[in-house]
């Protein structure tokens, strides 16, 4: 596996990041045993980008501890994946209502089918140790 | 989602434990920190069982903290899915060695292909927690 010395997601892994393919994201509860949920995902190519709705149980966990991971398979081939553990460096409902609707094009191609009363919120989580298996 | 009130796993779930669906399974690093990463499936019925080899992370992980977390969709429709949190209640390396074989033939036709030298243990998970989102 590649190595992220660098701010920069390898090139392999944006295109994972930036289509179909589901990622399955370790949060801490506060209990600090771990919990996991298959969840869309995206990239700016710095950070990864997790968006999900108030309230619910990973987005208490990742207000309260910012250390999570997560395990992406390539769609094509799922014994080739990238894991990688890493740091919520910040969250912002500024656009995430927008950008629930532009994943939810890319993935089921449609808009966003959720409650309008969501209060939508991304993640940007740092990739800080990937590791081989 | 169905809530397990009983020792037993639901028969919808235990068609993906013993099917060819990749879990995920969420371990925590020596530092708190949570580890994700693909993984065969199976189940007695009662626990959920992974087979690792000996000195991988999530082995270490594993005899360290017991605290597990596993996520499964259905290969079918990944909008269903399996997220359960739970305990490692024992582990062995009796029948290990056999038992990645039965699940290599399960999920790529053919007998495990790793290192002979490889020492296997199979880990049994008790499911604890189930939630919902």
């Amino acid at each position: 596996m590649t190595h992220m010395t660098t701010n920069t997601i390898p090139e392999k892994y944006m295109a994972w990041l930036k289509g179909r393919a589901f990622a399955h994201l370790a949060t801490l509860m506060p209990d600090g045993s771990p919990q996991v949920t298959p969840v869309w995902v995206d990239s700016d190519g710095v950070y990864i980008l997790v968006n999900t709705a108030r309230g619910r149980q990973k987005d208490i966990n990742m207000q309260r501890d910012g250390r999570v991971a997560l395990s992406i398979q390539d769609p094509d081939n799922p014994y080739e994946y990238m894991q990688v553990r890493g740091l919520v460096e910040l969250s912002t409902e500024n656009g995430a209502r927008q950008h629930i609707d532009e994943l939810s094009v890319r993935y089921t191609g449609h808009a966003y089918q959720g409650s309008p009363d969501q209060v939508r919120v991304i993640y940007f989580i740092r990739p800080m140790y990937p590791i081989d298996e």
